[in-house]
């Protein structure tokens, strides 16, 4: 196999961690987990004074390997490589970057596919739901764990934005600042809808068997593929749709069929058919689920600025143009509501054509914005080049 | 069972009517039926000129019964009655109203339902594909057989709207108006992969045997159903959906499970149900084909405006403000095809906040401009009350 040339900003060849949390671990729903992992990844070094580091959440279909390679003949780096490195815009020559795989997912942290200890078989489907409130609260224990009293900044976009925010709320004195990125305060109807078409397509494919499928070794292929081809629809704008496939047929004529005759049929049949590869079905609806049941003012009487109202932390809020998903207007109402609360928060929307995936894209005015803003934190508390 | 009192400006009760046609129709795909069959109903009398005749065109979802009951027991009238009656914006005092049911549907003109009388069995899977040309070409056989050489007006919203489209172009001296309403010059990129997904998830069923589930009489329910409540979630705008369901929980509580928690979900749910009840999943695929494959610039090189050159009618095209499926942008592309081709064209974005659905809706000043226009059609043609 034909091994990469690693650029020099580059993070480089890095190995996922396991923290092990052997105290219970009791849940918003009520129910508990006996113990539990989380797999995470670093890059950099933390300083002396433990001041330099940065927690990343991911999204919804991310993990814990954000920056750089596992194997030197892996093609592809890390889901956020080209904002995480050194020199780039979130700088490991500065910053201690920490990426967690949240539970609930299928990459390494206890999750459906992990082993219930009381039952010595898989979770699956007994997994219980968790909320975004649960993942910030093993957040903070592994923070503990790493020696991390309070980070210099939590940073996430989509999902990952939402935990940004309850890291605001739940934990005010642990982080200095929040970059809100491509996020909402709680879904939307419609976001709700498309999630709950995505959670029937799994749920009613032969395979599912009630999310016990483990044992036959035959995933609801069909159904995840169908989820994912949905959700991808709406992390892309409807302009770049046209821009890159348009009407083009893939053998240049109408074959009045059944096969994929345009070529965003077999584009989005590739996205769906990877997916069913690496991710777990039980896993996707529980995430699906996080989503839908985020609503931080919803224990504050509906009132997001009242809900708000203990975060200490300074929030950048950014959004992109073209994301129907989580449009501007989603992250406008979270501005609004620091405002409201009388909270320091600057707000950006960047202009993008790519929809809700322009916050994994290097698109230069957006990381110049998190470059300068984390250039300003450096400077405010004292953080040198190690 | 109760009776409807039917209001004096219903058209009553309609019995549908079939008109044979016996000679072969050779479709665009090259494909021929050895003939063929077309449900329709009528409202109005036709004139003595033969002046009066208006033709709607229904959608996807759609059929032939646009207005008045069946019988007097039924819940519902016609899908457009809210338009169509004595006195109404398209007024059966004065005009002659027909609508068919579009070959390859399943509401009794010929489709995947009927027997090919080639084999004795249903065509099911083995009907062939058509296109909106087939469409129109089979209409302009019934106008024929019911005596009408010109179409006072052509109406139709969303695919009815490409309907009206393709009669201007192909048959331009066979009708006067065109009511071009809610709909697009072709589906964008975006529009295809949602009805990609569609037909995957129908095609994926365990029950959908490639289309031959007749013979076990188990119709692909989960597929077909996932199908509509993905269309649904599309046809009706965030904004209404937000106002209509919100995150109104169905038991005031979030339960951490499977089961409908949102009321969106369960609407979701019973809109997908019902339709399983009244469609027949081999006829969804065909008709979202239809949708794809129109696209009448392609003929003249992707020029739009070249495409309309053939056409004569006068237009009145009509978008809906809050409609993110064929958006108020997608009409406008008509309009400036149209006057760019020279052609007599009017235009109005009506505000409204049920998105595409809106065009099935009694908004006032939607209706008035139909009415107002028609009231200058009759005036034009000499057309008087009967």
């Amino acid at each position: 196999m034909q091994e990469n040339t690693i650029s020099a900003d580059n993070v480089g060849i890095i190995a996922p961690k396991t923290a092990h949390f052997s105290e219970p671990l009791t849940l918003a729903s009520g129910n508990a987990l006996p113990n539990f992992d989380i797999v995470y990844e670093t890059y950099g070094k933390l300083n002396a004074a433990g001041s330099n580091a940065i927690l990343i959440c991911h999204a919804l279909s991310g993990d814990h390997h954000v920056a750089g390679y596992h194997r030197a003949q892996d093609k592809k780096p890390g889901w956020w490589d080209n904002a995480i490195g050194r020199g780039k815009a979130i700088d490991t020559n500065r910053f201690f970057v920490v990426c967690p795989n949240n539970i609930g997912g299928c990459s390494g942290s206890t999750g459906p596919l992990s082993t219930n200890p009381e039952t010595g078989h898989r979770y699956g489907p007994d997994f219980p739901l968790v909320t975004v409130k649960d993942w910030v609260k093993t957040q903070a224990l592994l923070a503990r764990h790493l020696g991390i009293e309070v980070w210099a900044a939590v940073i996430g976009g989509s999902l990952g934005g939402m935990q940004c925010l309850e890291w605001s709320i739940a934990y005010p004195d642990r982080l200095r600042h929040a970059f809100v990125i491509a996020a909402a305060p709680k879904l939307s109807t419609q976001n709700i809808a498309f999630n709950e078409v995505a959670r029937l397509a799994i749920r009613s494919d032969q395979n599912f068997k009630q999310g016990h499928y483990y044992e036959d070794d035959k995933q609801p292929e069909l159904g995840l593929m169908l989820a994912r081809m949905l959700g991808h629809i709406t992390y892309l704008s409807d302009d770049v749709l046209d821009e890159k496939f348009g009407r083009e047929l893939r053998d240049g004529k109408i074959k009045f069929g059944y096969d994929a005759e345009f070529q965003i049929e077999s584009y989005l049949r590739y996205q769906g058919r990877s997916f069913v590869d690496r991710f777990d079905a039980n896993s996707y609806l529980l995430l699906t689920k996080v989503l839908d049941y985020f609503d931080p003012a919803s224990a504050a009487g509906g009132d997001l600025s009242k809900a708000m109202q203990p975060a200490t932390a300074e929030f950048l809020v950014i959004s992109f143009s073209s994301d129907w998903r989580f449009s501007p207007e989603r992250s406008q109402q979270i501005v609004s509501a620091l405002l409201d609360a009388d909270k320091c928060v600057s707000y950006i929307e960047i202009q993008s054509k790519q929809g809700h995936d322009s916050f994994l894209m290097p698109i230069p005015r957006y990381h110049q914005i998190m470059r300068t803003a984390l250039d300003r934190i450096a400077e405010e508390l004292d953080i040198v080049c190690l």
